[in-house]
């Protein structure tokens, strides 16, 4: 595995926020990053703390302690933000203004309108201007846009599956001029993507194993992450219902979605097959076929199926690397004019 | 536990096919019935094998090898199939014919139309005569026909949950005579609802642990079950898209329903508690509450739950129990005219 | 299911800690009890929540609020602590002092030794007196002096697998006078036995999910509770090396014990018959055969079995019923005389 | 990540059995590994069937159909068997007449002792001549012989985890002439483990999902193996114990290992630091901390953790890689002077 495009010597990455899951699968993916020569593993609760005491796979991997801030190692070129909501916007800017490139996993750069941010998130957004500077890391449909960012707004696990699932067809049913397009999407998720937080006993594998349940009833927040994206790759706005499931496994996510319109009969599988036959991380299976999440847990790749009669697409991926860690790294890999595949495959 | 309605001294049940896993469930809920006074496991291919050694959870239970046949022990008064399709069709005359009670836990009798059966399990019925006399054993919608019912056929446990979640509100939206009423089903089970069967390697733990995928996606058999059933209960029949999923779990089912439909909105909670508030084995849940697989699982309930805006009614169940062998145990209770809980809670 | 030796009219039991894991099967077991009457569930964090809302499997069980006292519906006649360690040994007498039995399920009253006790728990013991009192509830063992007993304390989890699986044999060694007797106890936990904790990220489905590992390794606390079991019980105290690991499923618990002695060998299996052939909750399997934890999750049974070359001893049961509630329920019964099976078949 | 080592322009490897577990993760690392420039995935039963259909994780991985034989495409340099017992030893001589290197992942050239193996096997071997020839890849012990090997046996996946486990500690205890040492060894699997068999139920998700129990009572093949690896590497031969239990995962092995001996104390972690500081693949944990199934699964990496009071030491690996696949790899990497850990990292 090489480096073609590289045109810098050294690349330094620091990740805020590295003792969560999305931190652990950032720093496992950028140890093995073949542009990336140093990593810094910032956490404020764990600074000095062993990296291998809160995340014991990346021992032979990456023997640091935490460190307490991004540049305790010297300044970094790519900042990764894999914090909770509300950290980015209020810290975004000190990077950027240093010329670091802001990778941001978090929530807080994913929606152009901010009223509708500032509604679904409950708080006013720290830094209004930098929400219009962001590109949205949907890599397979912005990838013109990512070249050369320096604020990358990594897309949502949920919100990634669902549009990489209905994208291609909306966009089809959209040109048909179709009145009433209703897309359902029952999606289901490992725990992890709730991150490790210890305030909801329902995460307890004490009360998930085995368990199966809705979530979420009264609106969550990739719905309107969701219906930007079909605003902006599609051209229009259907009716979406969204609902998501604790699936009992770590990690994993599965998304089927079903299209009620009345517009005419589409040929899915060529529509899938013309959008995604050249992408890299995406794994189109044959009609009837169904993705499944052992395909896909552990990697980058999303694996897309369906169904013609009635319609149905399915997408399976890992909500912690294509939903987050991989697909941030994807992005950066095109934003720098790296190797697309580097330090994924 | 007492067993006010009886009518009979002693009552001995027979389960043909008792080595499954639906046969293990009723060989359990049968040994604590507190009607029956009499169980014989019957199973040809283990005859003369101890019961525990199919079912090590019945040690202590069902003390007793398998039986070559339901009259090993003398003639049975209720035979229960717990057997693959095409058995049950064969042999149930022969029970019904000794004025034994029939329940059919298999598929042989669900549908009223041969035409559409014979369409869907791709044989020829093999007693036409008895499917017109059978009764649907959805107890909650069927329950006056069941009294003194003589061949029971029991639900499919995906028919019984997507039953359950939508008949009230399908009769309701037929009501204001809504037109393009679309339901769409998204339902997970558990494993064992396959059976205890070894051609299929996506049943083994080392394939479907952490998995997840849609199956059936050219078409499931409990489809036109649940048509039928849409139309007798409610007297509509919408469009229906049902994708069924496997999860990562031995037991339990959930159904995810969607309701896409130009008639006005529902006040679906009420319209489920005035169907549901005195049913001895639903659950009703509160708004935006989702049921749970661990609440039900091991029991012969059913959480319902369902959330407004938008409509969606979600159901959760034991594939085994309600959705199988309590459920066959139930309606047994309800043409002996025994407690409806009797062996049961 | 009736209750043959209950001298009184009417039986009330309240649950303290009723939140918890243990409280939510001591109130599954006592609503079905035949003998208990009035069950008040306490919990003074949740006094005035639905315990439903806490307990969503007994919405049609236990249809109550969670009360802040346990007299709050009357004085209680049975007072079950369901809480963690150092609650009990302050509120017990409140409740012996009103004629009350009190049934311990935590460790306040385990060993009868107060010094060990202080040094594996950290604290000062509250009440000694009543430390001397407190009848050890491993019923199989012990049943005598459980007749009539006021303060009951239920053994520990791994305490009751490891002394069930491993009594009979030192005490068999033992009567050999056998030297240097090492017993060697792999135990394997679901993550219920940690309780509904939130401190402890390796609880989370995310974590301890496909997840399998050792703790402990510095000593548990149950060691010496099982070392005063076989004093007691067999009359030696031999090495003991008990390693506790996480196993990834909610509820279970299997003991595997070695023997490493220079006495004669053993006829194990014989010594497990005649010690358990009439236990009603005890299933002693062929020999050759191992426990499974699919045959006793969700019921009062415990599976045994051995192999005899090399004589290994396994134990299987469920941490949270024979390990927990179930086990205290039993005791109750023993000391009030009443059918040792009642509330638990 | 490049090729060093590599004295030829390419090299062909073929894996015999390639549609099992082992097989499918042989594919996945050849097909990522740096010196090996073609991958034959070979099949009898699954002939010209994508290979993608068997393992839909190598669909972006692997294009092509299973060949009927390994030099479908070309003379192999390689050849992996990834078969049962008994085949490989039938087979090996032709692949080795032609000079590849044979790497065989079954028990067929496991053991020196043909009598042993016939004993443990229930045939006469097919070849007695290879198997003095064959040399055992338990890598960290056994690196200088392998160097230029043509015949290799890879270890199983519970004699890899034993072994790794204890081989230091007795070869230190053994020099201490330690009488009567005995160790025992409660070890635990993920299902993957028995391989892809349709003919044991108790491999269903629906039996071994949160199921726990030992099996193999009566003797487990591992162990004369484990004991040929103590004697040749410590020159001893303890007594053993050793008990394997069905894990209700996927992947994934632990093995827990004590040891009772009249010798005195002795270092554990340090000798354990002495042995594996230098192994690429081995993650020495600090004393007191347990390996974790969730650090090493997906991996070639296996944690060795220890405590010292009383003695035990604890080993995690994925049985499928470090216990198969990637192990055997990694002896390849040796035999060919290749960089140890091309394609495992």
């Amino acid at each position: 595995m090489n480096n073609p495009g590289s045109n810098q010597r050294t690349t330094h990455a620091a990740v805020i926020g590295a003792g969560g899951y999305v931190g652990g699968q950032l720093l496992r993916l950028l140890a093995g990053h073949p542009a990336i020569t140093r990593v810094t593993a910032v956490s404020t609760s764990r600074a000095k703390q062993a990296v291998a005491d809160t995340h014991p796979q990346l021992t032979k991997i990456l023997a640091q302690d935490f460190a307490a801030d991004a540049d305790a190692n010297g300044k970094p070129d790519v900042v990764f933000f894999a914090t909770p909501p509300q950290v980015a916007m209020h810290q975004a800017a000190r990077w950027l203004d240093q010329d670091c490139i802001v990778v941001d996993c978090s929530p807080d750069f994913r929606l152009r309108d901010l009223d509708l941010w500032e509604r679904w998130y409950g708080v006013r957004h720290a830094n209004p201007e930098l929400v219009a500077e962001a590109v949205y890391a949907l890599v397979e449909f912005n990838r013109n846009a990512l070249a050369g960012a320096r604020l990358i707004a990594v897309p949502g696990c949920y919100a990634t599956a669902v549009q990489l699932a209905c994208v291609p067809i909306v966009k089809a049913l959209g040109a048909q001029n179709a009145s009433d397009l209703t897309v359902i999407a029952d999606c289901v998720s490992g725990t992890s993507g709730a991150g490790r937080r210890n305030d909801r006993p329902e995460l307890l594998m004490a009360e998930a194993g085995n368990n199966f349940q809705a979530y979420a009833l009264t609106g969550h927040r990739h719905t309107p992450e969701i219906l930007q994206g079909l605003a902006n790759y599609c051209g229009v706005e259907p009716v979406l219902r969204f609902v998501p499931h604790l699936l009992p496994v770590p990690a994993g996510m599965f998304a089927t979605v079903h299209f009620v319109a009345t517009g005419k009969q589409l040929d899915a599988a060529d529509i899938l097959r013309k959008t995604y036959a050249d992408e890299p991380f995406i794994d189109l299976l044959k009609p009837d076929v169904s993705p499944q999440l052992s395909s896909v847990v552990g990697t980058n790749y999303c694996q897309i199926g369906c169904a013609s009669d009635p319609l149905v697409v399915m997408c399976a991926l890992d909500n912690l690397i294509k939903g987050a860690a991989g697909q941030a790294i994807h992005a950066l890999n095109v934003a720098c004019g790296w190797l697309e595949t580097d330090g994924l495959i």
